[in-house]
């Protein structure tokens, strides 16, 4: 992987003075919760005692899986391009939650298996059409992995030239949670079982067929000693790799990140092995209800705002989040001090 | 007690449309988790299938307590009329919160022991300067308690005529976690250290002292038969009482209620023991960190919004909650269907 992302710590200078800031509003110390938590690690991502949260933007990453063939999804590949063509028509859940907020969403093709029809709003960033089935070759070759990293970099430059500092990634891509598992699996070592759900809606036998398949995957895979890029490689989609590089970008930019779901963490996990720090830029939208996420998310140590059974992807839980970031951030520098409003301390 | 309130359950004709009308959306079904369950309320709650939150407001009703004088709260008396005249500056962080999502909010003081100055934005609703002291004296009179019901009841009146169909309630009064935990120990029967809290921030000898005095105030009001009426007198606070006013007559009018923290809760269970069915016209925002919401909470069976380790109380979690309302309004008015989106089911 020739890839190089600089990525550090936001300086801690500026911690003392934040906490202190809080704690002069007038309330009860602590009393704000996760609000609190939540605007110090803003106000220390953009190093600044008055964070602001500018021009938000969601990327939605859409790909296909070849091993969609074996049968570990509810839905037939068809639909990543049918959902994509909804998202270019505003008719999905994320334009929704999108235009309710404010955030300009961007729809990426990371390698649809269709030809899709252009559209002002989408983003041509296809790699191939869908990975290869992974019970056979590995998902993409180390030249693909790197392309679509390189891509989901580049995309996120770009909406940070417009004065974007806070961005969330969402992804569509039918079979995209058994990609996900198989990454989780091998990362953390955590058993299969545990980091298999079901997905668009799997039944109890779709599950186990599932679990077979994704254990087939792992047995035909069997080196032990795979670099995450490599996990990546093998298992992962064009639009996995395409967040995990629009991660690595995010935080050496120093933009806010906010973190989706299942999926979302899946790639977040390869980029956080290569660069620790990337977790630092990162706001942990919600709990999703695809088996897996919470053991990931232990992983992280991450602090979640919303736990609400949601478990649509398209970057769905940092639009419903965005809001909490908005309130941490204007609570910081709109409510008045116990100075201010002459209430005894 | 002579008010009387007509809450019915809401009709549930709709119910099995707007269940269809969700699963048609293009999402896998249930994916929405409990913006699902919320659209479904709040149509159910509007009779409609294209339900809609307009003009929402939210009461700060604003009392204080002669408990104070035995040392419960760690913030002296002063501060309740200190907090209104930030509210009224637009300096607290509900101000902030309602601005943010364009929520009308209206402060009333229900009995603050203070003279305040005359400013438009204040609702003058005083019963008296504070209540009684629940050591000697029930903390009100029948009529006092009747009084500030009527009185939640027509501010309440006041908004829907202003075409206000969703309406939060919160509370600022220095003492009233004591008062609450009061009311839900007699009306709950859970062992007292349960229902206690730290409130505005005691230190355990502080949590002690409180535990002890509301010990005494329970012994001193020993009457096994108490009405939640009589409870509510006894150790309520006005603006305890007139948010249970408020409640009711928001139930009455078929609005959506969105249900703060812990004292919010108090009342609300005043009034659910009287009229079961306001419970179905109430949102539940948030689990305060307060010690006996969580219980409360289950009490209700509530499906709680947030956990975010909040406790400020002001009606701070109903604001926050506010646009997860909005976006399952939005997603079920909004979103295509699969057959309008081409999307395969």
């Amino acid at each position: 992987m020739q890839l190089e992302f600089t990525i550090t710590p936001p300086p801690s200078t500026l911690a003392t003075a934040l906490q202190l800031k809080i704690d002069q509003k007038t309330k009860p110390p602590g009393a704000l919760g996760q609000l609190e938590t939540l605007a110090l690690q803003i106000g220390l991502v953009q190093n600044s005692l008055t964070p602001t949260l500018d021009h938000p933007h969601i990327i939605v990453f859409a790909g296909d899986h070849g091993l969609v063939a074996a049968g570990v999804s509810a839905f037939p590949q068809s639909v990543t391009a049918q959902m994509v063509a909804n998202f270019l028509a505003g008719g999905a859940a994320i334009n929704v939650f999108a235009r309710q907020h404010g955030i300009t969403l961007l729809i990426a093709d990371a390698g649809v298996n269709a030809d899709l029809s252009a559209h002002t709003g989408l983003i041509h960033a296809k790699i191939a059409y869908g990975t290869q089935n992974c019970l056979e070759h590995p998902a993409m070759t180390a030249e693909e992995c790197s392309a679509a990293l390189q891509q989901g970099a580049e995309l996120v430059n770009n909406c940070h030239a417009t004065g974007c500092n806070c961005i969330g990634f969402g992804e569509m891509g039918i079979g995209n949670t058994a990609s996900a598992s198989l990454i989780v699996q091998r990362l953390t070592g955590m058993p299969l079982a545990d980091c298999v759900g079901r997905g668009t809606g799997l039944d109890d036998a779709g599950l186990s067929h599932k679990t077979a398949v994704l254990q087939q995957v792992l047995d035909h895979h069997g080196e032990s000693d795979l670099s995450p890029w490599e996990v990546l490689a093998h298992f992962g989609g064009f639009e996995i790799a395409m967040m995990t590089g629009a991660y690595l970008q995010a935080a050496e930019l120093g933009m806010v990140i906010i973190v989706d779901g299942f999926i979302a963490s899946a790639a977040l996990l390869v980029a956080s092995l290569c660069y620790p720090a990337v977790l630092d830029y990162c706001v942990f939208s919600h709990v999703s209800n695809e088996r897996g996420h919470q053991a990931l998310l232990n992983h992280f140590n991450a602090n979640v705002l919303l736990t609400l059974d949601m478990r649509l992807g398209e970057g769905s839980g940092c639009a419903i989040a965005y809001p909490l970031l908005q309130s941490a951030v204007l609570f910081l520098n709109e409510m008045a001090t116990f100075a201010e409003a002459g209430v005894d301390q």
